[in-house]
């Protein structure tokens, strides 16, 4: 995709080095707002308002909303009064309050002095609910029908109102702003009575949000009913507006992104990796890595405490990276697993006995097979091959029971830690890898020692 | 969701106890197929069959598409041929191809012999192309026009023929089944003369994949380009079918999922948690535990060949585990970033020397802050506060070289693994933080015990 926009850009490049207008323009029309707006972002800055007046009014304003927002800033600063009021003209109301959030206030201040008094007032019921709320990524364009139109009038009205609506293929009927069902497009026209009322084709089992609904929550419910959109009500029952599958894809997206960054100890950003400056992940990746260099203080101390048995046999040492990185392993193995089956919704706390047997008897299996591997590896290689006669079959089986035993620890810490975190109220993709390692580390450092001591010495 | 699902189960099965059929199907028909299939899948099997009797035709089959295999197989065991004729008429041909993938030989036989010769036909096609390829996933019952057709002859060939198409908002404008364009219901209903032919009002600038396109690339198109279908078209140019949005959610959702269990070290395996056993889970697992601990021979073998250092001065021994941490969190923050770009199409391998560059000034600003901040911290907590006399300034300054240069190490690493992957054509999640962690740690030994063999000996 990246590709494309970018060898895109050489010819858009070329032809308006050539002043070629009209060309550009029979180019530009033929291409989706989304490669258009791939293309914009990588010409230079300033050439940019130029290319986007070519554009006709509806994909320019859908190229508008495709674009980061830094080249949105850019564009409207260049814009005249009347330019931007047309383009909020044509902007969905949910992506003016999209680019109401991103902008500057002096901005905003302009983008709502050109908005007409209906738009500003939608705009601002969009921005009254809290970020990553069903109100917030609502569109207040939706058709709405009576119950008593008959299936004709249905249709007319859509024909009449339907060129500003977000989606028209799902249809609202209501009664004094009330949700009494739905209809699709589908239903209407495969209708076989024209004079039926609207109520007698609609669907009244509505699934609906509320405004205050978490937008995961909307994208899930969305994906899990295949639906085009999804109708929001206010606290009041009174529907409000509608969330539709494309921004629900787009949730998708970006949340499994947040839960990947977290997963990896990171602080979620929501800016591309190319848009990132060094700043941007400096501060995204630090805290975390300082926290678990300042909480590796432990380990450090358990391995001081135990000094003595490493004087006393220092091939132990050898082996304390591969059970920490085995430990480390099969820990991150269970949390990833299980965070992820927790943000699909296929696991709750309630699972959580069941989880535990689980991983249980996964943690024998695995733990059995790898201390098996782990002492015919020990007594082949590093003794018999590299010829280490320190190492004898005492401290192979020390080193292998506590393998063992690490595995079964990593995956019971790995599991429950996320359950329990998701319980709590926490996020639990922050109870992933870095800060699941760092507990095993410690833990089954411990038993080493323990084990070292009482079956060496 | 699961809640919902677990809860409604204790209704529907009193109900069952108290025989109140009528009830039950009353309270089934306001359900949506997901959580009837969420209901089913939660009472005893020898029950599912007596209540998927009672659901009407229609909601049984896309019921019954929401069923995970298991059961699906089990109703079909119970089904008597005439039953299986009728769901295989309601199923969307791309469920029934679904459903032949997963079943037995001798169920797959049973239900070729019970589907008509079309729908036969039509599910042969499917399955002729490989998995996770565009043909795989797409349906064939779309709904195609004619570019001399009026709009309202358009719309009146809908409201005949789209009963059974799985989306009617996207028509596909075809000559002798090459695709000229396509033209939305919005567009048909909305155009203000209902004589003009198709050909003015269709979009002639086609989006369009082959049978052989990646499903995931097909799901980034839809999701990219909002669209509600995307074509598919044979080698020969031929329009064969479409895939639908809702089938690009379901792709997106497993196809991250597989790319998160790959970046924790285990095998995809495309089951739920609770539905894998611990068998499954093992096998998903053990391969790269085992790799991985078999691998970790050769830090093993660092150590041993620095034990003269080690034995001389214990204290070192200490810092292994929190330098091995960090150089871990360093590197997986680096490679999971770069995956995630990478799989969502924002980075490709030419974009190689921005994303090092950015990686060694964060790697800078990261790593100056660690060894700033560890030299404190072992100042003042491991030699005043724990009063660890042995560890002195030099000591520490080895330690912090150590870990400013295994930041650096574990970042370039972690960034640029993945993307070679990529160009040669291996899947880069698997160089995820398992694999780069022990690349890492063989690394920041060396470094280590270099370092500490100029500085302190």
């Amino acid at each position: 995709m990246t590709d494309y926009g970018a060898n895109f850009g050489k010819t858009i490049k070329k032809l308006l080095d050539e002043k070629k207008y009209q060309t550009l323009k029979d180019v530009l029309v033929t291409m989706e707002p989304a490669d258009v707006a791939a293309v914009f972002e990588d010409i230079e800055e300033e050439r940019m308002p130029l290319l986007f007046r070519l554009l006709p009014k509806e994909l320019a304003a859908e190229t508008f909303a495709e674009l980061d927002s830094d080249w949105q800033e850019l564009l409207i600063r260049g814009f005249s009064d009347s330019e931007l009021r047309e383009l909020l003209g044509e902007l969905y109301v949910d992506d003016a309050a999209d680019l109401i959030e991103e902008m500057p206030a002096n901005v905003v201040k302009r983008i709502l002095a050109q908005a007409d008094p209906q738009t500003r007032r939608e705009i601002n019921e969009i921005l009254r609910y809290p970020e990553n709320s069903a109100g917030s990524i609502m569109t207040t364009e939706y058709v709405s029908l009576r119950p008593d139109m008959t299936v004709a009038q249905a249709i007319s009205r859509i024909r009449r109102t339907g060129v500003d609506k977000e989606t028209i293929y799902t249809c609202y009927v209501t009664a004094e702003r009330r949700l009494l069902g739905t209809v699709s497009v589908k239903d209407l026209l495969l209708a076989t009575d024209d004079d039926a009322p609207v109520s007698a084709v609609m669907d009244p089992n509505v699934i609906s949000v509320t405004t205050l609904t978490d937008q995961e929550e909307v994208a899930q419910m969305l994906s899990r009913y295949n639906f085009l959109a999804l109708p929001v009500v206010d606290t009041d029952g009174r529907m409000v507006g509608i969330v539709t599958f494309d921004d629900a894809m787009d949730v998708i997206v970006e949340e499994t992104t947040e839960d990947i960054e977290k997963m990896a100890g990171m602080l979620p950003s929501g800016k591309t990796y190319l848009h990132s400056s060094s700043l941007d992940l400096f501060r995204q990746r630090i805290p975390w890595l300082a926290l678990l260099m300042v909480s590796a203080t432990f380990t450090g101390m358990i391995i001081t405490s135990f000094e003595h048995a490493l004087a006393a046999q220092v091939a132990l040492t050898a082996f304390i990276p591969m059970l920490m990185d085995t430990g480390g392993n099969s820990g991150s193995q269970a949390s990833v697993t299980v965070i992820r089956a927790l943000s699909l919704g296929e696991l709750s706390f309630a699972d959580m006995p069941r989880v535990l047997w689980k991983e249980i008897q996964t943690s024998v299996l695995c733990g059995t097979a790898l201390a098996a591997l782990c002492f015919g590896k020990i007594m082949l290689v590093d003794r018999l091959l590299l010829g280490n006669a320190d190492i004898t079959a005492p401290t192979a089986f020390t080193v292998c029971f506590t393998m063992a035993l690490t595995v079964l620890i990593a995956k019971l810490v790995g599991c429950s830690l996320p359950m329990v975190a998701k319980r709590l109220g926490f996020d639990p993709a922050v109870m992933a890898s870095p800060f699941i390692t760092t507990v095993v580390d410690a833990l089954s450092l411990l038993v080493y020692f323990t084990a070292a001591n009482a079956l060496l010495f």
